[in-house]
């Protein structure tokens, strides 16, 4: 076996990918293949985070004894803001044409903050006037009964967006089911052709993802300035990660993608000038991750056990607050920051799309 | 006007976007909008690199009196051994099918270097045994033109990979007539849709592009390990910088990319373990911006007039070799590196279309 198969096989054993997977990716590399280059699909591993849990104040930062330096952005306000222009537009197209935008959520299973997000969802819509339909299926459902939904939507005329509420329960096929829906509806923007579109230049996706749209216009809204600088994403998501950082490029940032196999992700962090964290793990950025005066995006949204709130679960962010709210310039807030002006890209994304299919300008 | 459109004013001032345009942005700021973020393809501006033509060694690399300490990777000799391969599984298709693989090029106009890169295509074809066609169109042919010519070969069957031979005449619209192409033999990979199948992990794309493809294999033949490490790729264009930098996060790299709007580029490639170089800079990687031990791989090919060689120029890379070469312990020459095994992974490709087409394992 050569030395590259031998450093291979270390790196898949060091990760710990499933003995057959394992046993699959030595055979090809062992086989008559033209390339030593695997398929891109086998090398997909799962990015796994050692997280931090509690947010105790690093010494530090304790003795420092520095105060909250950071500009809170207030994702609400801006949403409402925002919103008041989405509901003029439709009263306008309702005056105009008798017609409102329509956006039809699947929702699959009973996960708890799935159902939260698909209910704020659906109450954003009714407040811009935006009409909204929901199918919900059981988690053991199959694959055909999620397409089906899907095409059904597609047809009717009435649905100017249509989004699939992931995570999909395990067994469902993602890929297909995502595929199935029509691209002209796609408003969550995951399709590969969008995110195609999204990453060269000189073309215009259809529609761009929610949580990156939102991250973007929280930084332009808030007078940071983007070109030019150097930005760290944290997390590689294929619905947050990857398309945040492709926007950010086409914004003109310097950036650098970091993820759980980057070593020493805090030497790259503290030389940036904006990071926007999206790893979904508790706590994982703490102050000594942050250059004085950079601005922190925090889209982390992790449910975590609370058993003073209404819902039994409190959402938390990635970004240890306390800590780096004295070390930032601009900060957001986990709740309040990223996650209503996200609802709020969607009705944007939804207003978008009804306007280019019913021609109204 | 507000201060973020002020500040847009002055970025766009500042990069001498011609003045409709500006005026045309300044407009839509102005305007009514819902959200304050501009269309993606508004944002595009060109990269333009301050050049360093000459490589006088600074003096600081000088007085080191450092010896050649890189390997030098030799794409020929890859390049031989992987086409062997190549020839062999042609050889066999003909034998049991009694067909052989087709590759169409489209050439539009006489620029020089087109012209040489569409000859060693057709020369590399024609060793391993696949069929190779020309269509040649004058450089003031009509959009239709270059598209009836993609359509006919897109229809015939003995064609399994079509190329158009970038860059097209400024009057073309290169967006419509590679969107023209067939996706199933687009053996360039530059499709919006194969682009997305690559940034997406869980998917894989039809083809990866060939020059991607091409550092990659450099890298895993040569047993460097590109997981965990730091990468940096400077240039980000379509076809080569962005699809290596979405292609080395597949494989598990910390990647940054670096364009002319990053400050201090320099420190940035300084911390990295590899480093790919796509810029089309003569000479803009010096022996400063490289970390000891990196691993350079430099995919620059600008002609530069030489009234010594036969054609009156010779390619030169964006690395100043002879500085870097006393640095880094991995290197790839130009010419030599990763030109021939660019044009290798073009006839892989096309291998693997003709493959897939006619079901051949």
């Amino acid at each position: 076996m050569s030395f590259v198969a031998l450093t291979w096989m270390n790196c898949i054993r060091r990760h710990l990918l499933p003995k057959a997977r394992f046993l699959h990716t030595l055979q090809v590399l062992q086989s008559e293949q033209i390339l030593m280059s695997p398929s891109l699909a086998s090398l997909d591993l799962p990015d796994i985070w050692t997280p931090n849990y509690s947010c105790q104040s690093s010494p530090a930062i304790l003795k420092s004894g520095n105060e909250q330096t950071a500009m809170v952005l207030d994702g609400k306000l801006m949403s409402t803001e925002i919103r008041s222009k989405i509901a003029d537009q439709v009263r306008q197209m309702k005056k105009c044409l008798g017609k409102v935008p329509g956006l039809a959520v699947i929702l699959v299973g009973q996960r708890k903050d799935s159902l939260t997000y698909v209910r704020n969802k659906i109450i954003a819509c009714e407040e811009v006037g935006i009409k909204s339909l929901v199918t919900e299926l059981p988690t053991d459902c199959a694959d055909a009964d999620v397409q089906n939904a899907v095409m059904r939507f597609n047809k009717d005329p009435s649905v100017h967006g249509i989004l699939v509420q992931l995570p999909l329960p395990q067994h469902l096929d993602e890929e297909k089911i995502l595929d199935a829906l029509c691209l002209e509806k796609d408003v969550d923007g995951f399709h590969p052709l969008n995110m195609g579109n999204l990453a060269l230049r000189g073309r215009e996706p259809l529609f761009t993802p929610c949580t990156p749209k939102a991250c973007i216009e929280l930084l332009i809204r808030s007078g940071v300035k983007i070109m030019g600088k150097k930005a760290v994403v944290i997390g590689r998501s294929n619905i947050v990660g990857l398309p945040t950082s492709l926007l950010l490029q086409r914004h003109h940032a310097t950036v650098t993608i970091i993820h759980a196999f980057t070593e020493n992700p805090e030497q790259i962090t503290s030389k940036a000038d904006i990071v926007v964290s999206a790893a979904g793990v508790p706590n994982l950025v703490r102050g000594n991750w942050i250059k004085s005066g950079a601005t922190v995006i925090d889209v982390g949204t992790s449910p975590v056990e609370d058993l003073s709130c209404e819902e039994g679960y409190r959402l938390v962010g990635d970004v240890c607050y306390e800590e780096v709210v004295k070390v930032a310039s601009v900060i957001t807030p986990v709740p309040g920051g990223v996650g209503p002006m996200t609802v709020t890209m969607l009705l944007v994304n939804t207003l978008d799309s009804a306007k280019r299919m019913l021609n109204f300008t």
